[in-house]
């Protein structure tokens, strides 16, 4: 096994995202931030100049002074977070996995290619595998890319995946998401203050397709997708941080309401998730309470990093059940969620 | 027909509702403000210091110093609008009714009785053929009771309607509701404020009765509720004013997106409703932007009385069609709403 | 006297303050938007292409269709209002003055110019005729250049004009300012949610001369400012519409509070101010109400062109008095202001 | 010395500072809570079911199940921390303190009793000695009442405090207030949502003379105000947490801004209150960008005990500076500094 701590790079690590990863890398067992990487406008200068802090508290202290490298820079660090929008991500990643580095991305830009899994590792470890083909397919050596889901599926496929052996039908997904999720600057005040705004551009599509693939089984070299419909409506409302997802589901059996409680209780995911550093315990909360969760309130249960569900009760239109569900979007959503499925690569020897 | 302006009073005067009442009917070609009524916390004093003007603007300047009567005053006017909370108009609205007073009520007390119709006039106007019902059932003369739906309701049953024709068999809603539907003080800052409540208490089954009822069709002496299975998720959300709502519906038929585009721009209402004073025309707006209708930027076409629909598309779980619809949830769904409903009473001459 | 209506251009008509221009145009009386005017990227489209309207409302119906013309367009309206940015401003407003237009800024390129006025007819109507010195000094034939102030002057500016008699010595002012003060897209939504910024760029210098500017008295050909000292302090607040500000000002004489409250209550600015049909009447409004104004409840007040003052109470740290003005910041403050001026400019025979 | 932990009681515990107490105590390295204690309404009921959890994160764990005891109840800790309302207050923390009890009080009922401390440890630690002379006078033997300040006051306290070498003649204090200093439920959201509220019933008279009570030196038995006017303006704002003040003083010599800097950085209070478990370290934290501090950025400095300060500069109208300092108002200026006094209290010997 690898050398503890591991030197690691941050690509795009001036953006909202790129941030939270500075932020939760902060006394990291594992992981040594070595290298901080963004685009031309930014690469050559100090952090603390380059960056517009904008998450609570302060910028980071001592990676303030370090300078940030350029996107064609010649990485030291095995391991690769990557914040880069999808457009950028595309050339990017793909040329560092060519390089041997193994990159943990949070753009789009390869979740639906075969080979690539959107690991969230409490849901489907096993996906990880898919480096080994990567590998075979590509000549990549000791590369690989993995990805983690678009941040709304997060909660959905954490919240569904205890519940995959009542055979999922039917999922029925109306989103209520936080502003971070844009990025920054992303949403104009003037656009959210006193307002929700019905539609995220590209988003309800991915959350129709992601969860399948997400909640799928690996089948040799490739994975069987989920066999359900799914259908997705996404809202922007005026949140900081915490995507709340109301779900309804359809099962292929009768499922009672202490069984569901119960799958959500009991789940922990395959081993070694539970144990991995950042890994939330337990990974889904269920709330007792009728109001619960809220975004602001529940957000930050477990780090950040647990999914918290309540309010079951039967969806008579579905024929099933239908719940609600939150997790932070740029912590499980994004960031802390990568940060996971690293430590799950490490600890399966891909890194 | 009566002489107009026709006197009326106002029931629950101080309150958010009894606020949109005055404001709404301040220049009514038709009504006339004649009597304040309120609890007896408020009864005796000074209408300006009696309520708390919590509306955009001053407070009404000439009904300032109108004196507050108690609830069990002998009312002179033949119309009575009531904001009563559900307690206390259960017992105040019926012994005005069997007094002679028409009652249009904002409660829930009395929506669920056999003949008392849920009046939204464009979808359902012949159902407040049930006042002569309720004469003879109770032996009242010139009286009567109608209400108007819950607040959420109304975008409901107004977008759906229109396409009563297509067969609904299956409505799925999730609500974004604003927090002035909670009255006032209703909703504390401090559970809103950067945060979504995914509860409203009493809401959801509410939203999963009232519109079969109001979407029915009047059969001899009483109601058909429309034949659908409904399910409901009601969240509120740090808006002011404007209920949004997420609509999946499933019809008997097979049904285009133009089809249901012309039956929303073409729906008027029967006769006489597109005529009244307050009636809004028209009475659905579609948008065709992809990011319409938002509760600010849209709650108040029509003068806050049209329902705005629009990001029609399949919904492949129902195997029907998804859209959102946004109404003013006070003046719609609530005083402007019985404004019109006492409109069409008297063109019907039941006032 | 120039024939009615008159044909008005707007420069910079896609963006928040343009966009103003249009709603508050709608239906005037005197004015006829005849050409939209707006940047490369803008020029050639439809406006309702070009423009991402940001009001509340819809679009502007029939000047949806209307192509936006080029910044160097040959424009046919002897009337312009300009809402365009600073740096554009200073070239575009120059020429079009040369070339015998009258512009009516809402920039501050040119504030500043000893022979350029910063109008807010009801306290300074008089300095208007500094476009006869523009035209001596320039060789202008009908052309002039007129601004109005910055957002946050006016509300201190107008509540501070009625009291100019009682020797105004020193102002302090602490703004809290709404964020369409800062434009489309302008304030990150990530910034100001549950937040207040306690800076806003250049805004201080400009708040502690403006006033001081408007304030003076037309001596010949140019105005001898104000004088007095100021102070200011700008804050950014979660709010969308209305600029309030915290004044305190030292009197060179001793000042009753009920001489104050008369000042205010009487004033109505000079003749032919009151008649133009853009100014509320009055145009500052006292409420008495100890929590009052407030932005949300008091931004609308005269159409959104009054000024509303409460909370009048000595100031022991300045020796004199303190109170809270608020004033709409793109209607009075912008926009408002602007139609005013070239109405007062109608009327004066400069257009 | 006493022997730690050292049970504490909570008086007030439900409310929304009776929780933060609960919050803030949890892990405490010497105190442990003992005793939870409120009002009739919820006495004899366990603290889960009594008290309605305002705050982020879960209800406390293991004291959901503690009975809430009665007001009148016979407490068994020495140390008692109050928020109870200031009605409430006066009868039983003076009870309390006569029965031997040591009362750290929110309540402004006894701050400006001559023999009552308003403790801000880092900026009066040696008020605490009028403890022996409330013990003298009122014949109390282990008992004893300090309070901490209006929450407003304690950053305009803190950040004056390292400049009263330079004699401070005169304060001009301008609050933007967040919503949780009004308690639970506080605010109404129909109040505050989009909108500031330039009054706080109150607010003002407590801050324009409790920070002369706390800036005083300890004369003998009494506490010598500081000689200087002060002036104060309070807003309420859409702001979770986090108060901010603009403040501008006047001082007796002429000041260079590095001498400001440098006394806000070097400050640390006397000896022993650096060393306590819950003081920051600095209590004074000086932010260089010109946007700072701001509520929601900066509020969980020093955890939420540190006074943040920044954008110093000349005021014209006062002759002297002007800055803007914030800090948490629920932390730092009610249970965290009444948990900080507690230990000064602590390591001198009262309790």
């Amino acid at each position: 096994m690898v050398n503890k701590p591991i030197d690691v790079a941050i690509l795009g690590a001036t953006g909202a995202v790129g941030q939270r990863f500075i932020q939760l890398l902060e006394g990291h067992p594992w992981f040594r931030i070595a290298e901080l990487v963004a685009s031309d406008r930014s690469a050559g200068r100090p952090y603390s100049e380059a960056a517009r802090w904008v998450l609570t508290g302060n910028p980071p202290g001592e990676l303030g002074a370090r300078e940030v490298l350029p996107l064609d820079a010649d990485l030291q660090s095995r391991l690769v977070f990557s914040a880069l929008p999808g457009d950028v991500a595309k050339e990017v990643e793909w040329r560092l996995a060519g390089a041997g580095h193994v990159v943990c991305s949070n753009a789009s830009a390869y979740r639906m290619q075969p080979e690539v899994p959107i690991l969230l590792p409490e849901a489907n470890a096993p996906h990880a595998a898919l480096i080994d083909v990567q590998r075979r397919l590509h000549g990549w050596t000791t590369g690989g890319i993995i990805t983690n889901s678009n941040c709304t599926a997060a909660p959905v496929v954490m919240a569904l995946a205890p519940l995959r052996p009542f055979g999922i039908e039917a999922i029925h997904v109306v989103s209520m998401q936080a502003i971070s999720g844009a990025g920054y600057p992303g949403v104009p005040s003037l656009d959210i203050l006193d307002n929700v705004i019905p539609y995220i551009g590209g988003e309800e599509p991915k959350l129709e397709t992601e969860p399948r693939k997400m909640l799928g089984a690996l089948d040799g070299e490739k994975i069987a997708f989920l066999d359900c419909v799914m259908s997705a409506t996404c809202n922007r409302v005026p949140v900081l941080d915490g995507h709340m997802v109301s779900v309804s589901v359809r099962f292929g059996e009768s499922v009672s309401e202490v069984a569901i409680l119960q799958a959500w209780t009991d789940f922990r995911g395959p081993d070694p998730v539970p144990g991995l550093p950042t890994a939330p315990n337990p990974p889904v909360v269920v709330r007792a309470e009728p109001d619960r969760p809220q975004p602001r309130r529940d957000r930050d249960v477990g780090g950040g990093m647990a999914t918290v569900v309540g309010r079951l009760r039967p969806d008579p239109v579905l024929d099933g059940w239908k719940f609600v569900a939150m997790a932070h979007n740029t912590v499980r959503g994004a960031a802390g969620c990568s940060i996971l499925n690293a430590e799950l690569l490490v600890e399966n020897g891909y890194v």
